[in-house]
């Protein structure tokens, strides 16, 4: 099915884009803190923000921006302070910052983003930012995709990033992309950041489209612990470097560079749930015979967010009774009487009744999940759950609920 | 302001009723399982159940049997077998369930509602019915209240009951009730049911509004954890032996039945919270300033059930940036610039910005609440939260997340 296929690089994969990432002094750890991509081009620019009505001020800033002029040269991003919860100050760093790197790129500020991930409440260190960003700047380089996706981290576990290429028109075009989240593992901490370069030529109007699709298919379907941070962002650049034929309107050469897309965004939001606080599994929950993709995609997300489907797969028990009562409360209208549901290759419930079935085998497919290895789709746990016979299927993902969840959560400050 | 107070007797502290538990052999520990409560008279019948799609037989059966008629004589509640995934042969076992209450009792078996919590995908042992119905009829007294409290219960750890009484035109009016529930704290295990008497008379329509309405400010108002159960349950008599004139329509005296029935529910509903697994105390979130009440209520939901703000309330840390950003996500407009936020006595947040605060007296507020008395009040974390100037107000309760919640969970069948 798929036309592409992975290449190395990340972010950095397509044409006409550097990266950098360096410590400048804004973690208390020493770590790298301070990440920049630059497009040697004007790109395409759009952007899928939090719906929370807490937001940090570098979210609001980059709104602003995208909703006057769909189009950037850079995006910085710091680590360390959120800039969340700090009022017109957080305004004024945020502004300050995307002026100080247009100024060591020499292009106009309105064509610089910023994010912003770390504590909430702490304005950002601008004097470490005075001094790192002309730095930042000068180190990027087409080199750097791996370095920039260790640096955006927080208390990530691993750096998730992938490029992809397939050929349109003969020729190569290339999407990478970037992430970074876990929960909000520390207090205050928070924030899923995903960074997404492509060069193709695409109008700017069908790029935000399909953005916003890829993060329904993606970003919306990935539940951590259900809660959503004040600076939950993804960012995506498309810069026609590539050389290929404009896709101004929708069509084959559309949905092919929609298809690649939204691989990217699946594989970076899978990775942040894989990487979720105290996760020893992924779970992916398929729904099917939904009236619509809506539809399905409420009652994956529903069960991959069940704190009792969770903790059951945590205890390696093969529960259908917590998958079917949790889809049934996820709001979606279905006959009971028709529900299906299978973990793996075992069938657990045929049209509303439960079956008999190998529970220790079944627990023993749980058992092999968590000691799959990390992010190479063996640690990964299927539910499928059939709700009837309409066209609508979706897919969600999550992580299963350990004790260390609620030590990384509550042992921090006291 | 409340011009009622406590008596003893719980479900049976109304006029007219009688109640029994004994042990009937459905749950394999040989404790009560099988409980009734009978009203003297035919009494006004509403009930409000799960809005889930996947029902206990003995929902669905309730739900069509209210709808045909607002009156009953009496409920049956069996804990052991949930009745749910159970198809066809569910449905015959509650309507057996019910003929064989009506027989015992002389009454129409449509007069007859059932109540089912335990293992979902499991029958009701109908042979120990069988034998069971007769001998709990039998032993129904209005001195039982507590008995049948207690007997209801499935996996909570203290029995949930309390009665008031007011004065209604120079007569004494009474609400009494109980309810189990817990979580789901067993696999499978489910259900949170409720059930309210009352010696008022009033109209059966009054009465169903006055119950949603309770529901909503209450049951529908506490998070153990996420998950709503397939047999969720709240049924409420009414049945006139208090021989006050009858409310027929809204007024003052339905008002004042009205807010007795949503303290009495609201305290029920508590109790449930209180006793989440592995909770070691409650939390209440009173929200203020939205532009409704059903915004506000929506945003206290979510406060108090969001898995951060649970775990942070468990390591006693006072985390404000967790409160916000679940403020934030509940889905409700507001200006994040007048977000107020106080923990118990301290000032957290004015206006959308972080306060200095003395951290360690506010953890110590945490750790008292743990070490609090249970269902005292002492126990309870209060988080009270401002969103604006409008007028509408609410209120959630929920408990903290524990290692214990997870443990409960996940260490069941392997």
């Amino acid at each position: 099915m798929a036309d592409w296929w992975a290449v190395s690089g990340g972010i950095t994969a397509p044409k006409g884009y550097r990266a950098a990432g360096i410590a400048a002094g804004l973690k208390p750890s020493g770590s790298n803190d301070l990440t920049i991509v630059v497009s040697d081009v004007d790109a395409i620019a759009a952007g899928v923000f939090t719906t929370s009505q807490v937001r940090a001020a570098c979210v609001d800033y980059c709104r602003q921006r995208l909703a006057a002029k769909p189009s950037a040269r850079a995006i910085l991003v710091n680590a360390g302070q959120a800039n969340a919860g700090t009022g017109e100050k957080g305004w004024e760093d945020a502004q300050e910052s995307a002026s100080l790197v247009a100024q060591a790129l020499g292009v106009e500020s309105d064509q610089v983003l910023v994010a912003s991930t770390g504590v909430i409440g702490q304005r950002i260190r601008m004097d470490a930012m005075r001094t790192g960003i002309p730095e930042v700047v000068k180190q990027a380089s087409a080199e750097n995709g791996e370095i920039a996706a260790q640096s955006i981290l927080t208390t990530d576990l691993v750096p998730k990033a992938i490029a992809l290429e397939t050929r349109l028109h003969d020729r190569p075009v290339r999407i990478g992309g970037m992430s970074k989240g876990s929960g909000m593992i520390h207090p205050n901490m928070a924030t899923m950041l995903a960074f997404v370069t492509c060069d193709a030529a695409v109008s700017s109007h069908l790029w935000q489209d399909m953005l916003a699709r890829a993060a329904d298919k993606s970003f919306n379907q990935i539940t951590v612990d259900g809660d959503t941070s004040t600076n939950d962002s993804l960012f995506a650049l498309s810069n026609g470097q590539s050389r290929t034929p404009a896709i101004m309107e929708p069509g084959s050469d559309a949905d092919r560079l929609e298809a690649m897309l939204t691989e990217v965004c699946i594989h970076l939001a899978k990775a942040i749930a894989r990487d979720g606080e105290g996760a020893t599994c992924l779970i992916e929950v398929q729904v099917t015979g939904a009236a619509d993709d809506q539809a399905a995609r409420r009652i994956a997300r529903t069960v991959a967010g069940s704190s009792l489907v969770k903790s059951a797969v945590f205890g390696r028990d093969p529960n259908w009774g917590r998958i079917a009562a949790a889809a049934g409360r996820a709001g979606v209208s279905f006959d009971m009487a028709q529900l299906d549901i299978d973990l793996g290759s075992f069938a657990l419930m045929r049209q509303g009744q439960p079956l008999e079935f190998d529970r220790q085998a079944a627990s023993q497919y749980l058992k092999q999940a968590a000691e799959g290895a990390y992010l190479s789709g063996e640690d990964t746990v299927l539910i499928t759950i059939s709700v009837g016979s309409g066209g609508g299927s979706g897919t969600a993902w999550g992580c299963d609920l350990s004790y260390d969840y609620v030590r990384i959560n509550a042992d921090y400050t006291t």
